[in-house]
Formats: structure tokens, C-alpha cells, sequence
């Protein structure tokens, strides 16, 4: 039997991702975001929601460019940091120590330390309520060499990133392998 | 130095979710999906991108409705063969054993067997490119009360759900806690 719990966002799982973006006056500044996901593998794109009240919804909105930066647990306070204040009252790469560098693709900083960078040029965005959806076409991944594998792509493990449980508003790590995909099916029927 | 990889959809994390739906003569399906997130609080609403090659997509745009499912680790052999095949040419409530529920909320089957369940109505749909991405808005949230903390909402820990890696196309489980949001942060500065 199962407890109805109401219409929320209870969804697991959820990423944590730092969107960079640049102001009007070329300030670099970042964010922390759990509302998004891949929405398309050609092109390949990114999508992202944030409400209007935001530093960086204006940032996008004018630069039409952001980065999704992906923290390693090494950086879960610092993540935590850049999600409770905004870009218009505090320097957030000042406050935490981070480094901004400028992309060479899009009209957006990147973060330095973090392991996992998707540069995105704005396609569209959907006014969906409270929040607007950013859909960015992916234009590369620069990924730290520590964090590839054998095949020079970035896994779980090497990346170590942070999920965002909306339950208990808390940051977990990733886990164990369970197995391959296309692969542990197989043995179903 | 980072190393460029190009235009990939190499993203940290994505989450593992069955999709279901009924399908013109009334038959539930269901499918595997990892290209989707949150898209706004309020209203509630999930974002997941499907294939129009896919038997979902046209279920989803005749019914206008669909669940998402989240499977605890327990059902990753399910969870992976239901993402092998088309519901066109197989049964997969019957190959997995799975039981459809109808919801009394919206015109589309959930897993009985899986810890948390969204029923959906569909909002919008946006043609991005290879890929569809279907805006539900949250009508109601199931839970099993085994996974829920005693502020009564699901939790990582307890719903063990499973993510996606797509660099090593592999699945994962959820980690260890690292912290509290909104509060692991005050130590930055």
C-alpha cells in the first residue's frame, strides 16, 4: 500500500551542478542548481531551471551563454556555499577560493578546480512557472585527466560527484557499481 | 589543464527512471530513461526527454499522461531490460514479473513493486532534436512508507535509488551522506 505524499518535487534522484555565468559588467559568478538533466543527445544539450529571481537567470538571459560545472565531493561545502546567497550582494569565486576562467567556446566563466565542465551556448528557454527552463547545447566537455577511464571519458567513481537528496535536503555521494547497462537485463526472462 | 572531449551529453549525475504509459489499446508500458530532471516547483513539474522512435512517445502524446517510476537498487536487472526493448514487440510488465497499477489521478500505469512513483499530466512537449522532452506536472507523489523519514518524505538512504553514468554506461548506486544543504556551507567563509 502506498502513502500519497501530494504534488512535490520529491524526485531521486537529482544532480548538483554549478552554473557559471558572467553579469553585465563581465563579473564572473556561479550558482548551485539540482533542477535539470540531459534533454537531448543531437545536438547535445543540457537543460536547467531557475527562477527569475535569480542573479544568473538575468546573466543568461543577457550573455546567452552559461557553463555546468560538476563538483566532486571534495568541494561539498563550498557547493553548499554558492547555493545560499546571490551573486548581486557577494563574490562567491572570492568567498570560496575558486577560480573563474573564461571559456573559449561560450560567454561564460568555468570553474578551475571542479573536475567536470559542460560549456553551453543558450538555445531556448521555457517559461514554465516559478522557474525557466535554460536549454544549452553542449558546444564540449573539458574534464580533469584524473577523472577519465581507460576510454578517456569521465566516470562516477574517478568524478566522485555530489547528488542532491530532496527529502532531507541533503548531499549524498555515488555508490557502488551495480552493473553494466544494456548488460544485467539480459538475464530478465 | 583540462582535456576537451567535445560536444557529448557526459553529464554527472543522471537519474535512472522508468517511464510508464498506456498505449492506444490500453496496454501498460513501461521504459527506461536517464535524459530528465526537475524542471519547476511550482507548478511541480518533471522534464524527461524520449525518442520519438520510441513506443512511449507516442503513448505519452495520445494520453497525455505518464509516471515516472523509481526503481530501488533491488530492480536493476529490471530496470536495464526494460531499457532493451520496444513495448511494440514485448510484454515488459510480463517479462519482469512487474505489476500495473492504473492511476486514479492521471491516464498512465505505475510499478507497484518500486518504492516511488510520480503520476504525471502532460504540459508541454518540445521538440529539442533527436529528442522529445515531455514537461509533466506533478499531480501526486507515492510513496512506500519503508522509504519514508519521520518527516514523512522519501529519502535516499531508504529508497536506494539507482543513477546512470554515462561515461561508462553503467549503473550505480546512491552514496553515503555527506551533508545538510543550506548548512555545510556556513563554514566557507
Amino acid at each position: 500500500m502506498k502513502k500519497s505524499i501530494g504534488p512535490m518535487t520529491m524526485v531521486c534522484t537529482t544532480p548538483v551542478w554549478i552554473v557559471g555565468s558572467y553579469d553585465q559588467a563581465g563579473k564572473p559568478n556561479i550558482m548551485t542548481a539540482a533542477w535539470g538533466g540531459v534533454c537531448c543527445s543531437e545536438p547535445p544539450c543540457i537543460a536547467v531551471s531557475l527562477r527569475k529571481a535569480t542573479y544568473t537567470y538575468h546573466n543568461i538571459m543577457e550573455r546567452k551563454a552559461f557553463t555546468i560545472n560538476i563538483p566532486s565531493e571534495d568541494f561539498s561545502r563550498e557547493t553548499d556555499y554558492i547555493g545560499m546567497g546571490s551573486g548581486r550582494t557577494i563574490d562567491k569565486f572570492h568567498d570560496t577560493r575558486l577560480t573563474p576562467v573564461q571559456s573559449k567556446l561560450v560567454d561564460a566563466p568555468y570553474v578551475q578546480e571542479f573536475p567536470l565542465i559542460l560549456e553551453c551556448r543558450l538555445l531556448q528557454s521555457f517559461e514554465l512557472g516559478l522557474h525557466t527552463q535554460f536549454v544549452g547545447e553542449i558546444m564540449d566537455v573539458k574534464a580533469d585527466e584524473s577523472v577519465l577511464d581507460d576510454d578517456g571519458l569521465p566516470v562516477i567513481p574517478k568524478v566522485r560527484p555530489i547528488i542532491f537528496d530532496t527529502g532531507s535536503q541533503s548531499y549524498y555521494g555515488a555508490g557502488d557499481f551495480i552493473g553494466k547497462a544494456f548488460l544485467i537485463g539480459t538475464k530478465v526472462r
